[in-house]
């Protein structure tokens, strides 16, 4: 349905600002995804928005205009505010002119097909939603499947998240499980699961990775338990040839998967 | 000097507190880089703080004294503080127990010898400091020698920037320039112009690099001006798998930066 809302107090502008909340994303399974770039990735993906809010009184691009119609098509919202609601929305000075409300699309290992994609990553107590957004981008990027959280990793579906992605959280599956859920899923069928460690002497070129691949990274901070390393099936090193001995998690990640896709490509 | 302050309206924390804006820091020369971690770096880099800030009042780790007695037998002050002024210092609600206030290390092309590092990283109009940090944390990695800032960027000198960098702030050059002054010092002397594009043929794996070599990376959300990639002796490809058809600006650069390394070290 088309609708515009010109009350600040609205109850249903009241509900989209608390989506900024993990609680109240969990409790909704809902999360908001903001600008037409990452909701026309989100279409491409096969995601429309269930409610859609644009600043009123604009010239749509004609990709917006599409989504619109279909999002009614599909039963759902287009709801029209002004700048200064949709600034609210968004707790920002200069906000996107149109957001999406998307259904949480997280799923269970046991939906996963590990033989869709070469690559898998693994992302243990994952703590900078940028981070994680950038790791979904990455893994997006190298023809991953999607990015399984170990942990207390933060919310995938955090806008801070969802921004970095560039829409990849529409095109990466997304698993949240223990490591115990996670080992007994991977052992239950083939794949390898490579980390990076300073405590090896293999280059990470050195090594020979094969299909499915699953990619692990450890905390910002910590890095990976040795719980964790010692169930690796290898432990492999990035060169190191300055003063500091880590890379940020996500291009460690990245430096990883591209190293993976450059083997399985030649 | 070793002291004490225990008033919140001391001119002196007005002063660090306005070291959290761009033009308070040029007009100072001085910037902040909080907690052990990072000090540690620029100690072993050969940096130390004008200033250094602690919270009063708590065991010191034996480094922390170190850097403690080094500053005070460089005629530098180390000010001690409460928790609640640290607080207010950092802007935050748990802070880092120690801040140094440094002087600002920019430098200029004249200064720099591209023979000193196989590899150099240039940004132009990078808007994120985060990526500006990572962008430095990943130069120190491969062992760059510094990174050469085009146009109008993120302060590399900020906070965000700082923390991301890890350290890496005090053992990488920086130079801010325009791409005229850039490309006239570049021209001087021997060194090879790399950018990536999505607009040429050439895979990133299939060139051959050779040092001093210079990696552009452009502004996030447009890229590289096309006179810029015009200037380049070479632009190649990161294969994309996905949807999407970039990557996150430091996860491009470091992805870059592996492979020149990586045939270097061959």
């Amino acid at each position: 349905m088309r609708r515009e809302i010109t009350g600040y107090s609205n109850p249903l502008l009241k509900h989209i600002r608390s989506l900024r909340e993990k609680k109240h994303r969990k409790r909704a399974g809902q999360f908001l995804a903001e600008g037409l770039r990452i909701m026309a990735e989100a279409r491409d993906a096969g995601y429309l928005p269930e409610m859609l809010f644009r600043v009123t009184g604009r010239d749509l691009h004609p990709l917006e205009k599409k989504i619109e119609n279909e999002v009614l098509a599909a039963h759902g919202d287009v709801i029209e505010v002004s700048a200064d609601i949709m600034s609210k929305l968004s707790g920002k000075d200069n906000p996107q002119a149109i957001v999406g409300i998307y259904r949480d699309h997280g799923t269970t290992l046991n939906k996963i097909d590990r033989d869709a994609a070469p690559i898998w990553l693994v992302a243990q107590a994952m703590r900078d939603p940028g981070n994680l957004g950038t790791m979904l981008r990455t893994g997006d990027a190298v023809g991953a499947g999607g990015l399984i959280l170990i942990d207390d990793c933060t919310d995938p579906f955090a806008v801070e998240s969802v921004r970095a992605s560039m829409g990849a959280i529409f095109t990466q599956k997304l698993v949240q499980c223990s490591w115990d859920e996670f080992t007994l899923w991977l052992r239950g069928g083939k794949g390898q699961l490579v980390g990076t460690s300073l405590q090896t002497d293999t280059d990470y070129q050195a090594y020979r990775y094969h299909a499915p691949c699953f990619i692990l990274t450890g905390n910002e901070a910590q890095g990976l338990p040795a719980e964790y390393t010692a169930t690796c099936d290898m432990l492999v090193k990035i060169p190191m040839r300055g003063q500091a001995d880590s890379l940020n998690a996500a291009v460690a990640t990245a430096v990883m998967a591209y190293e993976v896709l450059n083997q399985f490509r030649r």
